[in-house]
């Protein structure tokens, strides 16, 4: 019996994880999923009244789970950085969860920024290497407040974290289009991304069925908005890799329309929305609960239920095509309405 | 009397830089600029024959010219990285080329890859740092090609660096719409880019003026795509610039139009072309020369006659209008023809 620990977070996250939990609650019982819920608070209410992040007790309480259901994080109470590393990155951290999955979909040709690009051409996934690079936090600061002032920031890459995230890669690539795309700057990185593309050249050999290509990551942009058709697959590492499905989010019609994973199938996997908190419309019910459903989504493929998964995407494409959307996707509902909406598209077929 | 060292390197190079040359002996004799010009090779053909990228006594020529106008370098013949390092990076960093200016303005609503966004929205500068950051080349790898290897790449921000870039940044935007926009990664880079974020708040108090802004680099991405017309000028670290400046050149409808500027306003400055050397279609006479005579324009302008830079672009823009254009464009024009017409477009208004 899947077990989910349930971290709604701050501002929009609890309004979202919210209408997810609907999707879930709904779809564990019409399929006899035996999910089972537990709702933790984490973020900056917790961080506020303690100065708690993640407590030790908390951690070794979600390693007992299969997988974690994240809201979002992050408030104008509490300075920049503190919840995101203090729970996000520790949580992909601790847990390793070393392989950030990021499909890039576009589920409704006017949700498309781009003039001559639609549903078509806008459908691949980034995976992100999720544990080490410039996120290694190592680095240091030499005459801090003066002017000769010297700051250093590590991008550490291991031959194990290398070698597994292309692996992933592959793999997912071979159960896909069968295409896999290396995205780095091996031009100027040379240690650190030169260890890529040999790791990348090596395990070519090992799937001489991926056909595979090769971008810098500044050309990557530019084929993204030009030719997004051309990809499968792209594994990038962390910092690249962050930046890439911000613009993958946006060409697949914004934040409100993207999820993520944070896999580590051996140990406990999670899943979020990839906005944030959004604390300037948070508590006003208007919130788009749709990649926060998404999310939810990737929990039951995770689980091994990709055909339930695949239901409830077609459920939100439907919601799309009868306009039944927050207002910032151009609709009029409230977050809870659009939940409703998609557990009754849900019901119906 | 200015001096220009041309460097036509490699491909197409010489093919587009041929037209910029045209535009400006034609500009120089009509405004009487006594511009002087004097041609280099540099790049896969020396390379192959001699072993030599650029030999320290054309380092010393090249010290004596006020600028240099550089085609593109890169050969399929030369392992990638070789000529770029050698080349391109090392005038760079050997003129210490601290500024790297990059107009993102789109000339056309047509060449918009954009649902909504036209020459209205698409109009800003990105300022990229050019001489340190995770371009320093510094770093190593521990236990090559075993699996135990480990790969460091040194992202390394100095006070002066920094500070300098940021300085020219506010300059730059209080002489243009007033804004400036930071583009860092600090909530994660706390040691560089927490350099980077202190810097920028301490000048801004010396440009009370200037309006400022924050975007994290992946925010930023979507930013670019969505809303354009927030930015007037962008300052970030030079790994971020290579990457935004891309997408910059995509939505400004794409490499054929994108020229760029390395400058050190007390040293020898130089301009290029974004593009690279494109051996596909090398010698068929058919590239597109407008970011090439774009980047003629930027000299015009580094020279004091930003009057006349404005001219060039305009003469560009009518180009477009007349459809006087490359086959890439849309036109069927040849390199050469292009250059041609917008000599008569000159010559005319
Ligand atoms: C909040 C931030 C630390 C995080 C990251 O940089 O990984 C976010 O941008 C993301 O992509 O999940
Ligand atoms: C060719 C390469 C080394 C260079 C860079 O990364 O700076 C290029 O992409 C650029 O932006 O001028």
């Amino acid at each position: 019996m899947p077990s989910i620990a349930v971290l709604p977070g701050d501002g929009i996250g609890k309004e979202v994880i919210n209408e997810g939990l609907k999707i879930l609650n709904f779809m564990g019982e019409k399929y006899n999923l035996n999910l089972k819920f537990e709702e933790f608070e984490v973020g900056a209410e917790r961080y506020l009244k303690s100065g708690e992040l993640i407590p030790d007790f908390l951690l070794k309480r979600l390693e007992t789970f299969d997988a974690i259901y994240l809201g979002a994080v992050g408030d104008p109470r509490v300075p920049a950085g503190i919840l995101e590393h203090g729970i996000l990155l520790k949580l992909r951290f601790h847990f390793d969860q070393y392989v950030n999955l990021r499909p890039i979909k576009l589920l409704n040709d006017r949700f498309s920024p781009l003039k001559k690009k639609g549903v078509n051409e806008i459908n691949f996934t980034v995976i992100r290497e999720n544990t080490e690079g410039l996120y290694a936090g190592i680095g240091g600061i030499l005459k801090k407040d003066t002017q000769d002032e010297v700051a250093i920031q590590e991008m550490i890459s291991t031959r194990k974290g290398v070698e597994r995230i292309i692996r992933y890669a592959f793999e997912f690539a071979k159960n896909n289009k069968g295409k896999l795309t290396l995205c780095d700057k091996s031009n100027v990185l040379t240690y650190s991304h030169g260890l890529w593309l040999r790791v990348f050249e090596e395990l070519k050999k090992e799937y001489p069925d991926v056909q595979t290509d090769h971008y810098y990551v500044d050309a990557i942009t530019m084929k993204m908005v030009r030719n997004p058709e051309i990809f499968d697959v792209i594994v990038t590492c962390n910092m690249f890799g962050d930046i890439i499905t911000d613009l993958g989010a946006e060409i697949q019609g914004g934040m409100g329309l993207a999820a993520s994973g944070n896999i580590n199938p051996n140990s406990v996997s999670m899943f979020e929305p990839v906005h944030g908190s959004a604390p300037d419309i948070a508590g006003k019910g208007i919130a788009n609960p749709i990649a926060a459903i998404l999310a939810a989504a990737m929990i039951l493929e995770y689980f091994g239920r990709k055909d339930l998964a695949e239901k409830v995407e077609g459920a939100i494409k439907t919601s799309i095509d009868e306009n039944l959307l927050s207002q910032d996707m151009g609709g009029n509902l409230s977050t809870s309405e659009v939940g409703d909406e998609i557990v009754k598209i849900l019901k119906r077929g």
